[in-house]
């Protein structure tokens, strides 16, 4: 008989509550500060663009948060979603490693974003909102809030970064399939898009930019809110959903991992899958590694500063602690759309200053060809953004066949690439190279920070 | 708490055995027939092309089969795959009809697909080929069959019909990245595509030129076999998995079908949902109704003839007895691929022709609008094969709201459309019509029927 290569958990298993590690951090978060006052913001400040059980969220230091019933209903078409073993990427990376991975791609909209625009979607429709404006990168983001906005009877508006809107025109058919409507930035629809087409008319956007028009569109109506997919804590929370049926799942399989490993744009996906182990880790101890997984061209973790910076380009967002690139920063367009922002979750950024996370950072092509690698042996095509841990899960178990170790590796498969084959194709007919960001924007990009006390 | 949406098979109840609906059929098929003497086909003159193993299923009686362990290794990776009840479809129909759905586009393809491709690699595998042709339509046979190579270490060609080819660019990167030689057909590269060439260089290709082209090159090299992905008895064989696990999941859900739909290109999707089931009902009676959906442009069970034909355009194959719009039709280049074949499986044929299975037709305009309602209501987009299935069940559940009749009606949703998002956006936008077949054609085909027997 052959060994089991998929941990499914049972509906019954489907977590009753996300994981807040707000509750376990050795040192608090560094508050979140009004864009304009630069005191700490308050909820109600937080109210004119978050729903108030999002805020709650956003500031608890409860270490469990209950999901609720409706959210848990729809989570049930997908969840919990698969855990495998790559045993056929073991055996063909000839490594006594034990690649174990888990996979997003499951669920409707083919990533761990579902995970956050269910129970967003979900507390918008009970507080009577009746419109979200979001911005999206790839496109992972504004598809899986038009599933939601479907579901729960809500009207969407996508800003979809520019570069991204014209690689990926399938993403947005999907969107407009879910009765989204998708624009794409920066838009002439808003004043923060206006200004920066006079001032660069050719801007192939940034997810700074998006954020701004949507944070603009959401601050002009009273029925319409604001709704992120990454980077704040709500966020991490929400697909802490991931992580803790992980830690069941490997539980399954006997395994205990030496390292979790997840690519890093805003690092929900990451923080997802690795906050219910970190939580552990910082309460019991314990020495699993946490590396988180970043573009070179846009090496948030590995060459940012730790200040406080705005979430977004107009600097309509509150102000976060963070590791930055700069919020003017635009980084160059490479495929791995999801992956390009300025900025960094402050929980991710906090844990990685601290030491408890290690940040690196890989080429597009060398993630490209771990793609292939993979999809070749497992069968399933990651999307560009998930490249990054294959990469460095491919690394890691290539280590572990020079030096005999047996390690066991867990990393995050965040989406399937079914909708990125133009990036595939172009990367199968050598079309792809891999791009550089100016250093010398980032330096003024860093230069233009905001002195904050 | 809510109801239960999605019933979930553990591990141990993935399948052991397919279901051969030969074993109860209640008259005998007719016998293949060889392409030069027109006498009953033997083993052996199969052997040209087919793998033994491959060979005895496609001619057994035996009830039962077992998967081979290898095979059940591999189909753990996404089966059982989750057979859905369609809640938010149901509220938004107002019906009172209870709609099942079983969806196979859990699978690293995307489609039912794959349920086969394993096991037909698997046997060549064994039997020591290097090699396999095949066709495509849609494009879902060959990436299934690029993947299965792929894993059992076989090169694949795969001859795709030119009308997809060009529609579906990213199927062709899917079946690349997976190592696969992707070629639009009719091609150069046979002599049966430069016949097809030569009298018209601009045909779109069809499934039956494209099978008389990978035949060819099966047919040529020792190496080499040919793989079909519908209409043959063993091809169907390998599908009864998805009703296997469906007979076990509507027992979960406590419900039995009162009817039963799928669409039918080659009718292999449909009979894997719908034989195990009906070959109950042949053995022990009951009332449930099988309901096959075919393109109205190209509509083989509704129009066509119960006739001895060949498979392909270029009389390479055996002769079948079949449903069949004659082997020459070519069908205009609709979006549902997957559906453009002149045949029908011998055993639907066979089994429609006695008046077991109900076959209906529908234009795609009215198919894509299904597919939309679907969508927003349960999150999938599925293919657009798939939505002739869909559009059946909805016609259905209406009826059950005029009637106020509580139907349970199962549906096999066979594939995703995330590789279809082409058809979607010309969908929105307003471009797509609906596409007749000519009936001169049709007649020109038929009257061309070989004279047998």
């Amino acid at each position: 008989m052959s060994d089991t290569v998929k941990y499914q958990l049972d509906e019954e298993h489907l977590p009753k509550h996300w994981y807040n590690i707000n509750a376990d951090l050795p040192v608090p978060l560094d508050p979140v500060l009004h864009p304009g006052t630069q005191q700490p913001i308050t909820a109600d400040e937080l109210a004119v663009i978050f729903p108030r059980a999002v805020i709650e969220q956003e500031m608890s230091t409860e270490r469990e948060i209950a999901i609720p019933e409706p959210v848990r209903e729809v989570y049930r078409q997908w969840r919990p979603s698969p855990l495998f073993r790559a045993r056929r990427l073991e055996k063909a990376l000839n490594t006594p490693a034990k690649i174990y991975y888990k996979y997003e791609g499951v669920s409707p909209a083919g990533s761990h974003k579902p995970n956050t625009a269910i129970p967003q979607a979900f507390y918008n429709k009970i507080e009577g909102v009746k419109r979200i404006a979001t911005e999206t990168g790839a496109g992972q983001w504004g598809s899986s809030l038009a599933l939601a906005g479907s579901f729960f009877g809500l009207e969407i508006v996508v800003y979809m970064v520019k570069v991204s809107f014209n690689q990926k025109p399938y993403r947005r058919a999907f969107m407009e399939t879910f009765g989204a409507q998708c624009i794409a930035s920066p838009s002439t629809t808003t004043a923060s898009g206006r200004a920066i087409l006079a001032e660069h008319p050719d801007s192939t956007g940034s997810l700074g930019i998006a954020i701004s028009e949507a944070v603009e569109v959401a601050a002009q109506r009273d029925d319409t809110k604001y709704a992120l997919g990454s980077v704040l804590n709500h966020v991490l929370l929400h697909q802490t959903v991931t992580g803790i049926e992980a830690m069941e799942q490997m539980a399954m399989a006997g395994a205990h991992p030496d390292m979790i490993i997840g690519c890093t744009g805003g690092g929900s996906n990451f923080a997802g899958l690795a906050f219910p182990y970190l939580g552990k880790q910082l309460r019991e101890g314990g020495n699993i590694e946490f590396i988180a997984v970043e573009p070179s061209a846009c090496p948030t973790l590995t060459k940012g500063l730790f200040a406080y910076d705005f979430g977004d380009t107009a600097h309509l967002t509150p102000l976060c602690k963070m590791f930055t690139l700069g919020s003017s920063f635009v980084p160059p367009g490479f495929h791995a759309g999801g992956l390009r922002y300025h900025g960094m979750a402050p929980q991710v950024s906090h844990l990685a200053k601290l030491g408890y996370i290690a940040p690196r950072s890989y080429n597009q092509l060398e993630c490209f060809a771990a793609g292939l690698q993979f999809a070749k042996a497992e069968g399933i095509i990651p999307a560009p953004e998930a490249n990054h841990a294959v990469r460095a899960a491919i690394e890691e178990a290539e280590k572990c066949r020079e030096s005999g170790e047996a390690k066991t590796i867990l990393f995050m498969l965040s989406g399937h690439g079914n909708f990125d084959m133009q990036a595939y194709t172009d990367y199968l007919g050598g079309k792809l190279k891999d791009l550089v960001y100016a250093e010398s924007e980032v330096a003024m990009a860093l230069a233009g920070l905001p002195s904050v006390g």
